[in-house]
């Protein structure tokens, strides 16, 4: 029998997991919970794949920039599509956290108007084919393969496993099932609305400007897996400060809970930062007893 | 071995459903649809449940405008509680479906800033013990078992069944599960936002005033489809014209779909009725070639 989380060091924190697996799925216990209620939400940028050197949706809407301003040279008159032609990737840091809202509209507007379907294609094109810039593999290759170990021990024990993403839903859609084995539907995240263009051929779902509130970031998150789930979450696991209420909100499960927050302390093997996105989530993961994983201790693979 | 579909007559409705599940699920069929896909989505009121002599939810925001006028006589001069206090229910059925917006907005307006998981018990309690005035029973109770009997039938066969309503999302989901075992996650429908308040106890969610664009019904129908399941269902079920888009959207995929359009035509065991809100739905399923059912020809049993 293969040994449950191979590929996690034999660390206090993988017994935190193991033991509290052990408790919620022990129908004699006292801290039994009944399958349906086994809900787990994962964040993914920055806890199922890498988010460094910037976030693979910021890579994807500057590429989109770029050849948008390829087509039409009038829009190099503004800053975002100037920065894109030129690869001036220090104007796009520069929007973040600050500009947080601004960058969003600029992600999510790139594409406005085109039909669902195809941005999906466009979306899973760019996660197989564009490189990552340090590790020189396609983007999607970048999941963490401890988290998918993770992922599918607490599915075989009846977990409902969800990604509540502030990256776009429709973005990690097209990939999510071949990479992390998550069916679409369980993929919720930021996205714009879309609207029903009746055709001959019948209805089309087109995107449309602008993000839909909220959000799926912060108080976001508890507020769409409400929308997309309809349950506290029993487990939950982040990375940065956006991921804060999430993790917050599964402590108030009526059962038993376990919190996870990935710490990027890695740089040999990944990345080591915390910085402005994840300047309260440790702090605050000490006061509340919330589990820290260690990614250079308590891993013995990343991808 | 009980035989499939036991409370639909031998006609042809009952054998191209089950045509259909066979051919679906054919592995060495030309038609095969692999288990993931198999998406199947129903609408709520007039498709699971009975909806005359008014949608259940238009009860329970009157009871609840009722209420509010009994605490704060000032609210009689506004005439929707007027109405209710009096019990004009005319006055409601005037609104359906000209002001459907006005309509809508009052019953989740009648609920706004209270905390989610109240909302959720008060709507359980009102399904659950307010009683139907023509049958007498407990409004929960009055569910379509051969309806039933056909979600059961389609996850036999890996068949993953939503519920797409028009009503309120979290008016259903409190009951879901106990009434047609379809879990929380998989019900869909219009909603209110959320937003997410911290206290001491941690997050708590509220519910807003006003309406998450687009509503669940015509060609929102789709959209929240993509939203929730982000995949094209290829059996749709509905009753009434705001579920045309979602059965033509069905017919868009790119696999083999079945489209059924429940047709109110007993008077005796339910109701007969076609009226304003179902004007087009029949005669586009003549055109399209959509299965109608005959609720009193094709059902042995109603509730």
């Amino acid at each position: 029998m293969t040994e449950p989380l191979s590929l996690w060091n034999h660390t206090s924190i993988r017994q935190a997991i193991l033991d509290f697996v052990a408790e919620v799925t022990d129908e004699d216990g006292p801290n039994y919970v009944p399958p349906a209620e086994r809900i787990a939400t994962f964040d993914n940028d920055g806890t199922l794949w890498c988010e460094k050197p910037t976030y693979f949706q910021f890579l994807f809407a500057i590429k989109r920039l770029k050849e948008m301003a390829e087509a039409d040279s009038g829009l190099l008159e503004q800053l975002a599509y100037k920065a894109a032609a030129s690869g001036d990737m220090d104007y796009f840091a520069s929007l973040y956290p600050g500009n947080a809202e601004e960058l969003m509209q600029l992600v999510f507007d790139t594409h406005a108007g085109m039909p669902q379907a195809e941005f999906e294609t466009l979306a899973a094109d760019f996660l197989s084919n564009a490189r990552h810039p340090r590790f020189g593999v396609p983007l999607k290759q970048l999941t963490y393969k401890p988290m998918i170990e993770l992922i599918r021990y607490l599915e075989a024990h009846d977990f409902k496993v969800f990604i509540a993403s502030a990256g776009g839903m429709s973005f990690v859609r097209p990939v999510a099932e071949e990479i992390y084995g998550i069916p679409r539907e369980r993929v919720i995240g930021s996205n714009v609305s879309f609207e029903t263009r009746m055709t001959e051929d019948g209805p089309v779902l087109h995107r449309k400007r602008g993000l839909v509130e909220p959000v799926d970031d912060g108080p976001g998150k508890p507020v769409n897996i409400e929308l997309h789930i309809g349950r506290k979450p029993i487990l939950a696991c982040g990375n940065a400060d956006g991921d804060i209420h999430m993790l917050w909100y599964s402590e108030t499960s009526q059962y038993e809970s376990l919190q996870l927050a990935l710490h990027h302390d890695d740089a040999e093997r990944e990345y080591a930062y915390e910085g402005a996105s994840a300047a309260n989530v440790f702090a605050l993961a000490q006061e509340r007893g919330w589990n820290v994983i260690s990614m250079a201790k308590d891993w013995k693979e990343v991808f």
